[in-house]
């Protein structure tokens, strides 16, 4: 591909040689001459003298200071945007697309299977399960009995779904994720023993979810652990029993959200953070990495701390945990003065 | 089932209708005509003026403010207990039990297999193992070699199994956990590599333990890792090597126990907690959610904290950081009246 | 073995009796009369007293107060590494070599693989994969295609590699991890919801690399995520797209590492501790577990707190939180002195 098919691709406007060969994607470190990658962030601009890329994806605004001639500039409005338009496009000319049913898989009874679909070795499905079109079950998954799962589905290796737990369109989920395990219930008896609660409830996962590796999603005691549409879950996350997570929430890895909380639409949570059971997360609010919620929050905004706070409490605090010995001192100084 | 039959079983008294068709249990907050639901937390107390449900159980002592005519009450001492019972009622009705050896599962050479086992799709059974009567292995696991596993046990897919652990009667292990693999034991050499240590220890589980999805449970370096009875585990829980919980501790997702810890029996554990290496727990400790635990506990209670500390500690310590700005304002107003 | 031979194996000089039988190696605190223990952290001192041992490696410099006669003593210069090559020496009697190709793998199209190797029932191989003589992939295991993995590695059972990934010699990587799932990229939309940014990079693991259970290694976001040579991961880790790890660094459990950091050579990383994203930590940084880490470390030493600190900033941290409630004290006292 010519660098001038890709701006003109991008709607964007070309400086150099417009005739360059373009054979991938790269990051601006480590592109070669063949090679097209992006400046977006401000913090790349230095790798302007030093990239080897033989082209650049900048934006309309940004200002070159020791122009080099030895590279070709596609100038648009976002840079960042146009060079994921240009992933796409290479990531699409490189996946091969799976079809069919593998001879080495078991089906339970009474299946009713979609079109297009793709359903690897060594795969267990149950009995009553659903399958829509083009959705794709690759090697080693196992599938319960009477599960549903919508169009356009990818299950990468070894994701096990329990009984009855009903999957939406364009949902995947990648490695070593469970759906549906039981949720941690446990009657504690007099004699210091535990008695199981039943989980006899499902999981719902909407359309447009992703869902990365070894995480676990509970199911429900009772009624539905819900994971509403377009939720992004990154891997190695918790989803304890009845959890509720509104639309478009990002979830970033490691985070454990414990029994029954319910977590609002477009809310993004950082890394490693922990929610306590039976709370609510409004709408839009962010929280850092490594936060403890262990309380509702009722106000969007964004909260940080190993005990969640508004940011700002939380940036005061650590502050003011910093001039405990200047208060000494002044103390001490008072008191010798008295 | 009729209203009054649970009554019977429940040894409850009914007020409304005997004769209400129950068909299932359900969420006090989505329950419809013909199920049953109940109210224990007082914070569900306001449920009973807006649910669906055709029954509720309640307790002895609720005192009903505006009485509803369309709702059958079965008043029980305990509701939580009897509606526990329920569940178990509802859940059994649905279970059904597999049996039999898959044709298409591996079994090694010399195995024991006890009576009414079932063994599912593409499960690999090394050599010289022995199961239990009526234990139940799902798909996609793999068990290695001298393995032994007692009655009534419930692997579910895609558990491991590494060579000679012995795991007890009526163990469940869900989806994605592994058991037995390698401690993390590296011997730093001069150069600044490591070295493995082998580990050539095993892992003991007890009887009645139940340990969630994609948790990983380290073999011993020598000698053995041991979960003791009634033991219970919430998914994506590391246990190291050499590591020991006492009988009915419970502990909650994300927590990690470094290498030769011991736990005390009737523990508990928050969510994402950590315990460092060679501590020890006393019985009967209570620990929070995300509190880091960097030295032994000797007396029974609660700790909490980033760094574990009684909770009331913890409690006074938080109260004190907020304090901090206003000693600052009375010490500069005791330096400026100087 | 007898004593007096393992004496001679380790350099040591024995004081007791020579032909003692020796079968296994033991903890001090369970081994029996045939076996042999060893006491290196001077913790253990007082087990001398109570063992069953009946021969133990203990260090030149040692000094017994009560000597017992029952105990056949090697004495060396360093008590732990001769154990561990000790262990060495009963783990590798121990260890099976399987190897073979079992009839029931799935193997693509145009295969290279190496001489000698094993590969499990219910392994699923991709097309175009390359694998190096003596390497071992255990049962479940899914390599999708073009992967290359070169000698001498070990796959336990249910590992999954995604297409593409590169992997070195001696690498071994334990069940339920996964490597090469797709990076936590998503471009938020002016609606709230997310767009998939492609992941089309690659992981590469280099030499002597040892991976625990259920880890997950994202694939990059173009170019590579990087495992230098003799890193080792524990358990549950989490590595972000485009992370690299320096040679030598070894990490313990339930680590996190958000995207693009890059770790230096001969680290150490606690349990649990968390790493932001596009940080740099330099070489010979110890972390301690649960710690934060937000900002890049570019001093070699010790990092500890909820937000990283060096470790002595840290400690006087939390004795000056401790003296609030004194400083409090000493104003109210000035106050009313006044």
């Amino acid at each position: 591909m010519k660098a001038i098919d890709i701006a003109n691709l991008l709607n964007g406007k070309l400086e150099g040689n417009p005739d360059l060969e373009i054979s991938n994607v790269g990051k601006i470190e480590t592109a070669g001459r063949n090679e097209i990658s992006f400046i977006s962030n401000p913090r790349y601009n230095k790798f302007y003298i030093t990239t080897n890329a033989g082209a650049l994806i900048i934006s309309n605004d940004f200002v070159i200071k020791n122009p080099r001639n030895d590279i070709t500039i596609i100038r648009v409005e976002d840079s960042y945007l146009s060079f994921l338009k240009l992933l796409e496009l290479f990531y699409n000319s490189k996946t091969d697309d799976v079809i069919g049913i593998s001879e080495n898989c078991i089906i339970g009874e009474n299946p009713e299977l979609g079109e297009n679909i793709y359903i690897g070795d060594f795969v267990k499905i149950g009995d009553g399960c659903f399958i829509g079109d083009s959705t794709k079950i690759h090697s080693n998954c196992t599938l319960s009995n009477k599960i549903c799962i919508g169009k356009n589905c990818t299950f990468f290796p070894n994701v096990v779904v329990y009984d009855n737990c009903i999957i939406g369109d364009n949902v995947t989920i990648h490695s070593g994720s469970v759906v549906g395990c039981d949720g941690f219930g446990n009657a504690r008896q007099k004699d210091g023993s535990y008695k199981k609660i039943p989980q006899i409830g499902i999981v719902v996962i909407e359309d447009n979810v992703e869902i990365g590796s070894n995480c676990s999603i509970d199911r429900a005691t009772i009624g539905e652990t819900k994971i509403c549409k377009g939720v992004k879950l990154d891997n190695q996350i918790q989803v304890a029993h009845n959890v509720y997570i509104g639309e478009n929430t990002a979830i970033a890895a490691q985070v454990g959200i414990a029994g029954s909380t319910k977590i609002g639409k477009r809310c993004m949570i950082g890394g490693q953070s922990g929610l306590v059971g039976h709370i609510t997360i409004c709408d839009d609010v962010i929280i850092g990495a490594s936060v403890g919620v262990s309380k509702s929050i009722t106000k969007s905004g964004m909260y940080s701390g190993y005990r969640s706070k508004p940011h700002k409490e939380d940036l005061k605090e650590q502050v003011l945990i910093k001039q405990i010995e200047k208060l000494k001192d002044q103390i001490n100084k008072l008191s010798r003065s008295e």
